[in-house]
């Protein structure tokens, strides 16, 4: 059996992705491959995404420039998810400009943002 | 708002769940928590998931002995998941008797188990 068969896909053909910072350990975001998208990450050896809300591939940092190169592809037991170590180009997965996209810590009842904006959005993706 | 209508449960009333291991940052499991198991979660300080098989909540470890410490919960930009900093007793997430059911790597256009049994499924759960 092909590698990409063993992946248990969803009714819609997709299975949730993990990044993971492999120098840092940080979770760095969380999104959704189809089987293009994984074929074209391990080809590429840097993440390709299904982005749900524009229904297509997505190679992260296309705009931003913030690549993820992929050096470890993992699978869990009952395959609900694939897991990349990444090396995250210039330190910022999150299109808030923050390292990563769980910036959110629950404290006392409520969500409380704890991590530094590291660069401003308009300077990554423009004034859009 | 209440902090836990800030959650974007899914149309099934599920968010996704990722368990990391405190101290060595090792991305443990992936599971499902509705708002009563991630409700519990927060007021028991112990991971508590939905289990979509059994159609239930599932005390992480109420089997196996292997509860998960929850010493912080965040929630990611887009809301599509939990990411739990977690104390693993017994060093072992997986259901297979491993730290972390993310064992198999892909390696060659295969996926390869890289690690080891740390105990036996029949010594945690009984001869089933």
């Amino acid at each position: 059996m092909n590698w990409i068969d063993e992946v248990p896909w969803d009714q819609e053909g997709l299975v949730s992705a993990i990044a993971q910072d492999a120098a840092s350990g940080r979770i760095l975001m969380v999104a959704w491959m189809n089987r293009e998208a994984l074929q074209q990450t391990v080809a590429r050896q840097e993440a390709v995404y299904w982005s749900r809300s524009r229904k297509k591939l997505w190679h992260k940092g296309e705009e931003s420039g913030h690549v993820q190169k992929v050096l470890e592809v993992r699978l869990d037991c009952d395959a609900d998810a694939i897991l990349l170590q990444v090396e995250q180009a210039g330190g910022i997965a999150c299109h808030t400009g923050r390292e990563s996209c769980f910036f959110r810590k629950l404290e006392d009842g409520r969500w409380v943002s704890t991590d530094p904006v590291l660069k401003d959005p308009k300077l990554i993706y423009g004034d859009q």
